[in-house]
């Protein structure tokens, strides 16, 4: 259940608070050169440390298990793991009695009888991202020439985004959280990627996307504004022989298959549900709804750190649909 | 790639003018009754007639070809399947030089070399919704209690339901159609259903519901407004000892896991993109734009037959979570 | 349960008795030429009538129902069915309280509580056989050049083929029947087909072999007289560029790939269950060993038939691998 | 590729001489008491140091990476992992132009356009099997009851015990190797496991095994000495209500279904490929045959190591068929 893919293949592993998270993949092209090196930009920009993240700050090193010799791929599983330093068990003592709303802690405890580890939300911890940042960057090797242009569009129901600082000083100062909207542009996907049906291209990266915590809602092209459209207008005329089209309401995929305009995807991320504000939830120990306050360090607004995460979740999904578009070249 | 499930299987064929289209079960479990009347209902449902469809009326009579046996599922393999009778092909000779908009037409033709059938849009038919629909008849015989409760909650930029009729006058006169809004609402769902990342069942579920033609988004809970909230808003507090939260915004899933609550889903159905209003498309003989004229019997608002498409998508993806959820028992 | 492959992909279905039986298959490349003309050749190799063969003689007209249009294939699933004509149901109706020895009624009857169709091993039956076959001749159109050569080169324990026709005789005037040992040739296999560990070449073709009722046992090159050999009298010295090798104890694959010389397999069948010559058997209902008469029409020697489905099989499973070969070139 | 199992998943990784080799187990039971001491017997059983083994020996320490929390298993992935301590990389800077006969060599370097790890047979080593070991030992605490005897039934030819000594003395004198036969008994099996058809008992237990490096062949029941029985005899005749059979030719599965007997299966293990007895090969620098000598630690008879590895590969395929069980109870 912590695996996907096809070809390109992918299955997740690690907990918030053990030795160590990562991922491992599986059917990456032999011979693609890679090093430690070539992590390090879409890392930093998951890493926290800005204004809104969480002051728990890891170096992320990544570790290069497998599947790599003499600096290039060699068609093995590759293992990337990174160590986890920075952990401070004692803050998450209270979980077990207390689920957190918006959590995993309620469904976790139910779902594995109790044994789960919760410390800093073990498995279900965001730090897990590390791991679909680290197989995007290795995806994003496959796809040649494909470009991701990636941005918060709306942050806390602010479409200004000079405004998003006053909104994270805000959130910040009360100890509450924001989410917002994130926007994908892929530009220069070859046409023909995906299929009709169970891999069509928006099954594929919705599934992704939201196998990312927090993510909520998952649109193409003009996605639920469409709605206002009649079909004449919201229709894509194609108006060049490698199928441009005047407007781009579906997002670059028909049929489930890619058509060579840009993919533009928009995806809701919630607000963080770690909170300083003290809330109610119910306590399973006494029996009765309680005051909740949640300490440790968390990010006020975890969108901030999650453009490359979703960003690279498309690019998983991208890679297994050109190795599958390659196989019936 | 048009096969999904873990344990219930489902594997979509045939095209729009082939012999037939269905579906192809696998995992369902041995014991359940079942025959050609338990589809009527949900067949009805889908069927072309009321004001905004088609007038290409199918008999949609179900043939169940294997797997059931003095009235009772065996735990084989179930292949059900729906004749094509009234299919006009004359209709639709000129797909290859003249793709239509918004349609597959140009992303099969170039998918598959040419070699796709282009009748009536092939394999990518809405016919083939059939296939979804008997399945999920299926997999709610395996979703003892649950209920679904679906209806479209915006008709062309339109919440107001006593405005549907006229909107449908109104693009029907035209010869335009309309898209909108399907609001699927799960009630008791149990506890435990689904996984943390790639089988979350927002990941499912939405994998499934993308995998319909004309489906462009899908949100959870609040969806997309939920931008506008802040973390000690949108958080939904536990208040009993059965899981139950104040508000639904995260939709009944936490951590990909479903928390009791109901599961709440939206989704966008783009406008049927066969209008009846000339439109501009690529004419690949003669390598210019050109006008395009689209024949044949066409739904001027195919959301009005995508309600229980959607809902037994969602259906097909709970019942394999459940069988996961009982293996694990 | 009853689907296999990566990329080329099969699905089986149906029972002895009911409608139909066939394969759905996905996966397959685009713009293959194919007719009902083509699957002819194969069917007839399975096809009974010869000395040796039941009387039950079907038909086996293959209906192409989807994925192929214009005489090629078109990307989209492939329905092959097979029609259920000459069906005597009369003669199963004691298999429920009186299963018969090495048969799956009584597995099939535990697995499935009863609800299995046990008339003529329902779904167990041989006659599933046919998708198999049908599926194979789809693989081997993917196939281009490879070659396959499958012999019988032990009946009953006799090597000598000089000597089959009287072991026929034999069993068929006992009303027992016989097995034995299947010898797989493919020429002109691509080298790099197949990967280490669990898509081994040794393991996907095993896994398909073992899926045919009454294979007990394979292996490749040698085999298990191998056993004898000192390594270096086993080992395949390399004698050319092309890797060709000395010997082929190793039945050219190693690490799980293919390595240009030919894959020798052979595969042990074992005798047809159902013999004329009454046994015992646990009766159910009255709780004692009793005697069980098998009436009906049998093969005394099933082995005679399923040279082609053995052959189809390996095939099966080439074409898949070729494909993710394709993908990583 | 290196992924296999339905609920049960297990993934392979690693190299002889990288950082480390292991497995990542997904779909395992939550709540199973496991520590690192659970799998010391089984990793000693494959351990080096015996006669007949390889001179290189490595601690074999497990590393319980993920997954396991208070000492249980926590229902997310396990990650287990060997460090690569006692390796010797300048033994195999050879390998490249003069591939070894009945290796990986000459496969992978074709398959991964020579980009393969190959210090020691990288990804293909033999040293991976522990990744295997280890996911058994995790597969039989879900088989509660279920018993595994395993034992050398011929060593080089020989089927008496007491002379295996002397023959390990013969070749390991002449620098030579041997392989032999094991058999696996398997006790307890509840009835019901596996399907008809691609998850048939048979097909998964010889796809693992054949994933086993050495590994050339694999029968149940009486296997290919059945050739020499009629029908009559080599039918397993049911003598109780629980389904214990007279014989158990058919080694305890009938239609791809345990039936509740003894599992027994017989694997043939090749000839340890490397000897240090000088062999031809080809070298593709000079492009000619040439002289080979293998240097290096190596085992005279990896058959010795293999009988655990066999053993657990059994569990594996019997555990993931256990869950499937459950989920249709």
């Amino acid at each position: 259940m912590n695996h996907i893919g096809r070809l390109f293949q992918i299955n997740i592993f690690g907990e918030s608070h053990g030795n160590s998270v990562g991922i491992l993949l599986d059917g990456v092209k032999p011979g693609i050169k890679i090093s430690k090196e070539d992590f390090k930009a879409d890392l930093l920009r998951r890493k926290a440390g800005a204004k809104g993240t969480t002051p728990r700050i890891e170096d992320d090193e990544i570790i290069i298990e497998s599947g790599v010799f003499n600096g290039y791929t060699t068609g093995a599983p590759i293992l990337l793991r990174f160590l986890n330093n920075n952990t401070k068990s004692k803050d998450y003592s209270n979980l077990l009695s207390h689920p957190r709303p918006s959590h995993a802690d309620f469904t976790a405890n139910n779902k594995y009888n109790g044994f789960n580890d919760y410390r800093g939300g073990g498995h279900f911890s965001a730090r897990l991202t590390l791991g679909i940042v680290a197989a995007g960057v290795v995806a994003k090797k496959m796809l040649d020439g494909v470009l991701f242009e990636t941005k918060i569009i709306n942050l806390g129901g602010e479409e200004n985004q000079a405004k998003f600082n006053e909104i994270l000083d805000d959130v910040i100062s009360k100890g509450d959280s924001v989410g917002g909207i994130v926007k994908i542009k892929i530009k220069n996907v070859p046409i023909g990627l995906g299929e009709p049906y169970f891999d069509s291209l928006e099954s594929t990266i919705s599934h992704l996307l939201f196998s990312i915590g927090g993510v909520k809602g998952v649109e193409f092209g003009i996605g639920f504004d469409g709605a206002s459209l009649k079909g004449s207008s919201y229709n894509d005329l194609i108006i060049s022989k490698e199928g441009k089209t005047k407007t781009n309401n579906n997002g670059g995929i028909n049929g489930g298959i890619s058509n060579g305009n840009d993919i533009d995807i928009k995806v809701f991320v919630k607000p963080t549900p770690s909170i300083a504000i003290p809330q109610e939830t119910y306590n399973f120990k006494d029996d009765k709804i309680e005051a909740l306050k949640i300490e440790g360090r968390h990010d006020s607004a975890i969108i901030l750190r999650s453009l490359v995460v979703l960003e690279n979740a498309c690019a998983i999904a991208l890679a297994d649909a050109l190795l599958i578009k390659e196989a019936y070249k």
